[in-house]
């Protein structure tokens, strides 16, 4: 990519009146160079069944052609029309609930034929009418793909297709690894496959999900195939992959396999949408970035994020441009809104654009007019940032899946879905210590092969992973490398079976430690060398495992009057490396202090600066150090500028080490090392 | 009306044994005049079908009459017996959730040929045998009627024949308004038109209810008419009128446009049900008189409302008599109890009447005992009490579905739904307020032409009205009139649809500001002139929006470091008349100072007195000003009498300008000037 | 019974490879002398229909009969096989929710044909070949039956019948009883009785509820009249009765008649499980061991408690032991654990047994070893303990079911659904106060003829009771016992109707006390001379009559501007007897206090030793007395000890009278007396 792109969807479809010509304007001004147009528009592309009108489509093609504005073409099929689903209600998902209603977006099942037949018919028709405009630089593939819970007779008869090819036709091996036999769930015959939707067998529910996640990467392939028949070399294929949604994005997408789904895309796309106001702290601006950034280990594409948002998320003054420095911090070469205007009906009139109803320019327009004309100035420098972290997040869909089940499986009071807690959470915990303290990393799954490129990797539950996997990790630290790994890693197969041998199963040789009981912890204290006296709120949460050190170092035990003697957080001296495990999940101070026992060590580095200060840094096309330095506060914060001398690119002013730098709330500063 | 009413509803239906003879002689010791009967007795007074059976009708009437006690005739239809729904299974109502099954009342689909079929014979039979009767004072069609969601086949089928009649078959039309392009939601034919029950848009959702609550008027007009074929001159037609339910009456009842169900009626009826003990506060029994006497401008009957109520609702010593007297202060000519006995078995066992379910004398009993002597004994001072206010409240059927779906499209975390906050929550905070004042008001709604008959006019939340009331209000003021409207007021049009025009829109002449943003607040306090600084509990609340005054007024500001520069509460003067905006949702000691800052401008008067005293007033038949003292709280109290010489009826003494009155706890003072 | 079964289930079915001989030896180590097999397993038993596989049976019981391990075989009829499902999907019970989905156990309709047809071949197959077995000690048939919500068509027509014949056909009586009338539910012919599933008529759905119930009844003796057919004289006939879960066992089994379930068993059985660690109290130990007991007035078995249990059980050292020792000072002679090891897949993995996953020696284990080798040493003078208790507990499904329908019709804000407060709550609050008093007590039901047997009955909220009942409760204080009734006792009769008779009915005579209002209380104290000064917290809780005294002493009243004048407890001498009527729920120490006024005069003794330590006797084999001292708490506590000379049967040491007895946190001290 030559320059940054910076931009908005844009939906002629959704005006109440005529304004292609304004908006261009407006855009121009602001430094606007892309728009994302076509997505979800099917009703109007397809009025009815084979008969197309891309009329909106080409008269913004003009118009951008003309203003000299990129232009992405998103195929429609995340939204299907009245009319096919007046004719064939069945091409809603069937899920645990039943068949949905017509309404909402992502209900439709990805797998039908009817669905599948109108879907290429029209992406089809459209490609034939853009791929060939200059404007169009690159096509996005639908939006946002889930599997929407599809589990009809279709989908089931498919799965069991699956599972025939998965275990040879050996049903036995079938009953054996998923522990069918436990409250008569065993399958005799393949034809008394049951409906899976009931099942409380957690070795068959997660196979199912996992099954599930698979229909998206053939959708996803399938469309970028058509796509590909049609498209120029220069341009691109991506997607919008985004996250657990909590109300914002959250963690590890639940319903997606995101390193598998990608493998079709020439590059990777996302939505990032986070809290705003005093709750900004650009974590998950840059969780998601370093979590895309990594599927193809290159820079990706901001293919949505909020303008002004929901009501509640109305930026303050500077907000909007911290966040799109941030999104480049991590590597992105692409900050895009969803969307330009906000619309005047229907159920997301309240996620508002750039400009809000009435099409004013307003505080957050003239805020973005600010970011697109810096963009275009420094785009050169800022474009295409390379990075090389020293530590890896090991994420798994497989593990995320099985805690879940876990939690299922809790059922005493207060204790069922492990109170609240799930895989993303301890994610979010180890990685967002992490960001605090401003170490970078990048995230593998447990396919990647380069685990040696890594001085550490942090494993957060890795709660069900193959043998293979586990020796992996093992040799790992054998070869030298610093793993860290939290509570509920390996105690599961990737079936979700238990282990029947001693735990952590593989890791005990690493890890050199075992445990055969664990609890929950009600008030129960850490002690230990690296628990400050200060940080009287440590204690253990949620998960406790009563960890028996053999050889391992005792980092923390826990303080309580029956478990006093079982270790809580272990480090050991592992061939040449060395293995943390953490028995039970902390307050972050806690595991502050772990990463700052063992990092060192591991040769990472560990700046001083630290939250509300975020550093992020790479290196650009000119080979350079780029250094981003954030200030997510609203209070302007000193700090010294401890690294070579450089140039600070916003202000264009030079910066000698040792200076201070001036940070003004929610302020943004962008050295390069000279 | 002659008399008083004081009453209750009556089942011998419901009889463990016979009581009537014992009953009326209790009735007639306690001063009760009146019953209703035959409500809801449906599968009583038809076992099988066509088979009658009105023995328990007629033996009331033949007591009734014989006692010289008034009957209302319910008819039967608000629940269905077992032999329909057996025979027509399809007669319950398909909503969203399904279709329901047989037990409780008010699950039919109200639109059913074979429930209308039935209905209109056992009416007829009905009225035959009851209409001739001297005792039988008046008929109430059906009871407490909605559309209980009713939204199968056939009721989605009218819509469309509904929407193809209202857009003159126009679908361009259609899209246009409702924003369907939106996720592909676009209908581009008619037989395209898809299950309503799971739409997304808010334009066509709401729709939907307005259509469904036009049911409800179709309904209760079908049935006035059949009874209109049989009544005497002299007998009335009315409906018990019920709100919006939050384990009592609450607000604006959602599912019926109580100004268009009550054309067909000859008076106005409702039932008022609220807290009593510590939290009896008069507010619902105020705002339910004042709303249902505002429908035809005339006194009105409450036909039930609670005796003993719920086992949390138990009256202290006091209670049930100062509730009785605060109906008439709203202007009720009738009381009645539901209802004379409590039952026996079923849902409703425990919503006691005057009764326990041993029958005997008890404290409640005793209390109304006394209400229905000082009725006969005063009832001509007090009977046909007429009001002429100065202040109005717009309310609005339209505005109230809209800002649910409002709410539903704000979907980031705690905002969605609006923090809970819908729109009888700003209504009741913008009335409770003037009640609490001592501020009398009626309401008035879109379609009212009187605007011009009150000095101010409160506005809550006109989220969705057409430009021409707009017009309309901004005349008002321009005409010389106090115009006091909150957020949200004027944000869509009558279809939903958001206006692009800058906000408030056509509002914005009258009021002087403008705002293109708005967000939710957190920590936001309120400072300004108007704000106390004894009140530090001033603060946004839920809703707030980022006004800029254009010339008006800025009677309070936003406290707050990124918000300081907007203004939240406004006043201007426009043509003759004052225009106050209030942007925020707020404490009711700061909606207390704007109202003291605006409506003695405006010539409207304040009393000195306030919440836990009450005054209402009104002229009675002879001519008189009648003045109530209601004393809602557990304490006695002493209050200046302020007014001119009268006469206190309950005690028959006379009252003194300047004179002291004594307020026992939940006392009652009546006067009536000289 | 000649020794103390001690034990756990075991599934060879589950094992992930084979364990049994490791088993065999590990149990043998840790004084395991019986399992249980076969419960659960019919999908592997019967693999496709008609094909039987017992080789895991067979291998078990060879294996224990090697060992000298008893066996108990469980009918494996509470899951069903995929097969049958697919092959008969309506097997699956249909309830209020619609059918179900293949996964779980208990699921099915335990009334279909299909499901009876192949289950009595099953349990055939399973009989012929262990029936023979020596080491085959008895039978479980099915497991915790449930009737699992069962109400489709054909379980609706039984209903029909089963109701016909209650009334004779008389359809009339039927509405009369059950105030059909209401919301014109009267059914005036057979074949329009209505879905019962929808009813809001409590006594319709009450009398639902007990006939679903007698389903229970009527599965069970089906079950054990085949297994009469099969089994030898020496072998027993069981099932473990569970409790209404809450996570735990809380209370009386809402969906099973205890009483009625167990006429067809040889011995009782139970599963009692419950919180730990810091949660450990021993209330639902005693509780369901006391309830199970009274059943047939025997020892029993506990099929069923946990060893590891949850992870959030996971017992502190010493709790394992005290749980068994508290076990056996209830009657038990049996303490068997679910399960022998911990499973690896499926929704119970978390359900802890002896072993963990892997299978070693943990701490639970080595503490059962301990008890194993004192059960084989003790056995001959725990066994077989005899109780002669002088206070019952009266329990009742009807009065339990119809308080559930007293909630649902209290619909007033905050007090719908009594505040969430059901029967058992009630139950629970006199049972254990009486607990923690160490006043030990059996049970009753409504048809028990033994209640001149007790000095003292208690009588939780009766709310339903036929009038014979009343009847016999008044009789028994006239002849000199004392009652201890809680508010709602008397007010409906068996069918759920509200007496019309002044309140509490039958019971004023006895009681001295009268009401005919009652109230939810909000901030009302209770005071009088049995109420503490310090005793701050004495209040009145969730229900509240307003009690009026004829003749009774009033020992509480009401605390509260409104209600002072209203006793709130009474105690009134009644011929030979005294009747105490406690109108309010309380806190624990205000009923300790009435227990302490009242239960001396009735010449029950009251320990000096309260919770934590908890004192326990019986008779055991030998005649003599024996004494369990239980330490509920996690301190040493040191008490005297008060009885005759005896001996201590753990430590093998002498106790005199007078002598301090150490406890040690969560420890147990066994003295028989000499």
């Amino acid at each position: 990519m030559k320059e940054l792109l910076y931009g908005a969807a844009y939906y002629d479809e959704y005006m109440p009146y005529d304004r292609l010509d304004k908006d261009v304007e407006m855009m121009k001004k602001a430094g606007i160079n892309t728009v994302r147009i076509a997505e979800s528009t099917w009703s109007t592309c397809e009025p009815q069944p084979g008969i197309f009108d891309f009329s909106h489509v080409e008269r913004v093609m003009d118009a951008m052609e003309a203003a000299g504005i990129n232009v992405i073409i998103g195929t429609p099929t995340y939204a299907v029309p009245t009319w096919m689903v007046k004719a064939h209600p069945d091409v809603l998902a069937e899920t645990v609930r039943g068949r949905g209603i017509y309404g909402a977006r992502q209900i439709m099942d990805i797998t039908h034929p009817v669905y599948l037949f109108y879907a290429e018919r029209v992406i089809r028709e459209l490609m034939k009418r853009t791929a060939h405009r200059k404007c169009v630089i690159g096509f996005q593939v639908d939006n946002e793909t889930k599997y929407y819970g599809t589990a009809g007779k279709n989908v089931q008869e498919q799965f069991v297709k699956y599972l025939r090819e998965k275990f040879h036709d050996d049903l036995d091996a079938l009953n054996y690894e998923f522990g069918l036999d436990y409250w008569s769930n065993r399958i005799n015959a393949w034809e008394d496959f049951p409906d899976v939707r009931g099942t409380i067998n957690g070795s068959l529910g997660a196979e199912f999900e996992k099954f599930q996640r698979t229909l998206v990467d053939r959708f996803l392939s399938w469309q970028a195939d058509i796509v590909n028949e049609y498209k120029r070399e220069d341009q691109f294929i991506t997607h919008n992959l985004d996250f657990e949604w909590r109300g914002f994005s959250y963690g590890v997408q639940p319903d997606v396999n995101h390193l598998h789904a990608s493998r079709c895309l020439t590059i990777a796309g996302t939505d990032i949408y986070h809290p705003t106001q005093d709750d900004l702290t650009g974590t998950e601006i840059a969780f998601g970035g370093d979590l895309i950034r990594s599927l193809k280990q290159d820079n990706y594409l901001v293919l949505e994020t909020e303008a002004q948002g929901f009501p509640g998320w109305t930026p303050y003054k500077g907000q909007l441009r911290l966040q799109a420095y941030s999104h480049l911090a991590s590597g992105a070469n692409c900050v895009m809104y969803w969307h330009w205007h906000s619309i005047h009906n229907a159920c997301e009139t309240y996620w508002k654009g750039l400009l809000s109803h009435d099409f004013q320019e307003n505080a957050t327009y003239r805020e973005a007019y600010i970011i697109g004309n810096e963009f275009a100035r420094l785009g050169e420098h800022l474009v295409n940032l390379k990075k090389k972290n020293d530590v890896a997040v090991l994420v798994s869909n497989e593990a995320l899946t099985a805690l879940k089940w876990f939690g299922i499986q809790n059922q005493a009071p207060g204790a069922a879905g492990n109170g609240g807690i799930g895989y993303n959470d301890v994610m979010r915990w180890m990685y967002d210590t992490l960001y605090r303290m401003n170490v970078e990393c990048d995230f593998i799954w447990p396919e990647s092969e380069n685990l040696d490129q890594y001085k550490a990797i942090v494993v957060p539950a890795l709660y069900a992973a193959p043998d293979e996997l586990l020796i992996r990790l093992n040799q790992y630290v054998e070869n030298g490398g610093t793993l860290i790994a939290s509570f509920k890693t390996a105690f599961t197969n990737e079936n979700v079976k238990v282990s029947h041998q001693v735990q952590p199963h593989i890791l005990k040789n690493c890890l050199g430690v075992h445990y055969d009981q664990f609890t929950f912890p009600k008030k129960v204290g850490l002690t230990g060398e690296i628990i400050s006296k200060k940080n009287s709120s440590s204690e253990a949460k949620v998960f406790m495992e009563l960890l028996v050190a053999d050889g391992a170092e005792v980092l923390a035990s826990y303080e309580h009057c029956n478990w006093k003697d079982y270790a809580a957080i272990t480090r050991n001296h592992y061939g040449k490396g060395q293995a943390v495990y953490i028995g039970c999940m902390t307050d972050e101070d806690t595991l502050k202090a772990v990463y700052k026992a063992v990092l060192p060590e591991a040769d990472v580095e560990i700046p001083e600066y630290h939250y509300p200060i975020i550093v992020r840094k790479g290196t650009n096309d000119l080979g350079k150090t780029i250094r981003y330095f954030l200030n997510y506060s609203a209070v302007e914060l000193e700090m010294p500028y401890e690294y070579k001398n450089g140039e600070e690119l916003l202000e264009n002013t030079s910066v000698e080490k040792g200076a201070a730098l001036q940070m003004p709330a929610w302020g943004v500063k962008i050295v390069e090392e000279a």
